[in-house]
């Protein structure tokens, strides 16, 4: 036996080596958890919180919503992290968000990667100098500006929006960011319609989705 | 002096107490950074980001523009912070954000506080069955419109928008949240024009603001 201070020492360090035991108990069972989470959370995937609605806002056209995957807190954080995900280690220094469904995931993108978000907007709404491109939409045309100084010569530029179609919108912002002296270095979209050729069309740039639709 | 085992003994408890120390150290310092970043942080606030553009959109208007905030990282990240930490311990289920500046601080803040965030949009933009609530702005008139579907009886809402004029818009979209059934625990505002005396028409709601601009 030992004596009684080092009795004292062995329980001490007895209680610290349970300490860590448990530690790496608990650490070990968190990972297991967040693994058994994931696993879970893949079951379940962004198309499933998609709904999908016939003839909106024209005849003949399948309008994909997402305001049921925003309403949901899963899949919006789902919606959110993939997009950011599929930027990866891409360096860049701001988000352009597209007015208005842009700016849902856009904002929430440049907030988790501690960067600031650009404005996309529809005409007139923003309240200093602009420059201004025309687009034509899958059904009618528009035109969007941006705040002459919001993008700096040699500013490395995410642009983000819900939903790629023909792709005229986004070229549209590309041309803008281009025009300011930025350079696009990723773009990206919630959802894909595959059938319409965005993605040719925006063939000068790296293009991702985390959705892609076969049809229009 | 001890015999071998014990020394060993008292090495290992050492070497654990000093790790401890260390730990501790490490954590000291660590909060000492964050306490000196605040500091700094501090220094500059979200007024010193937001830009006054006077005759905005219409000839005696102040018009306070965020895409000066919304366009720095720092700017963006503390107006984030700042609005949600005006929901505090406030328990609630859902953000509803007001189109469209709305949706840049609504979405991140439902993010950050993994929640659903629902859209108030203009008419003609919510493709599901929706109900409407027509207000004045306090340069014209408008309509909103939510999905029926979006909130569910005794869900609550927190209503976030990026400024508070004459409370008409959210006014409008508290009365939509109401009719569906929520309940509105909270409403907040990056941008609070007193003058305009919004908050006395929203009288009823826990309103809160994290600038407040005395002018109109």
């Amino acid at each position: 036996m030992f004596d009684k201070p080092t009795m004292q020492l062995r329980e001490n360090l007895c209680s610290h080596l349970f300490y860590e035991n448990d530690c790496v108990k608990i650490l070990r069972n968190y990972r297991h958890f967040f693994i058994i989470q994931r696993m879970v959370e893949d079951l379940k995937r962004i198309e499933d919180y998609v709904r999908t609605i016939p003839d909106f806002p024209e005849p003949g056209i399948l309008f994909r919503d997402i305001t049921t995957v925003l309403r949901d807190p899963e899949g919006f954080r789902l919606a959110v992290d993939s997009m950011a995900e599929l930027i990866g280690d891409t360096p860049y220094d701001l988000i352009v968000g597209a007015e208005s469904r842009g700016f849902l995931f856009g904002a929430p993108i440049a907030y988790r990667h501690r960067k600031g978000v650009v404005l996309a907007r529809k005409k007139g709404k923003l309240p200093c100098e602009t420059i201004e491109e025309s687009y034509e939409l899958e059904y009618g045309t528009a035109s969007l500006e941006m705040h002459r100084e919001d993008i700096l010569p040699g500013q490395r530029v995410v642009i983000v929006d819900d939903l790629i179609a023909t792709g005229g919108t986004v070229e549209a912002i590309a041309h803008l960011v281009e025009r300011l002296g930025g350079k696009v270095v990723k773009i990206v979209f919630l959802m894909e319609l595959a059938g319409l050729e965005g993605k040719k069309r925006l063939a000068g740039y790296d293009v991702a989705s985390v959705i892609s639709y076969p049809g229009k």
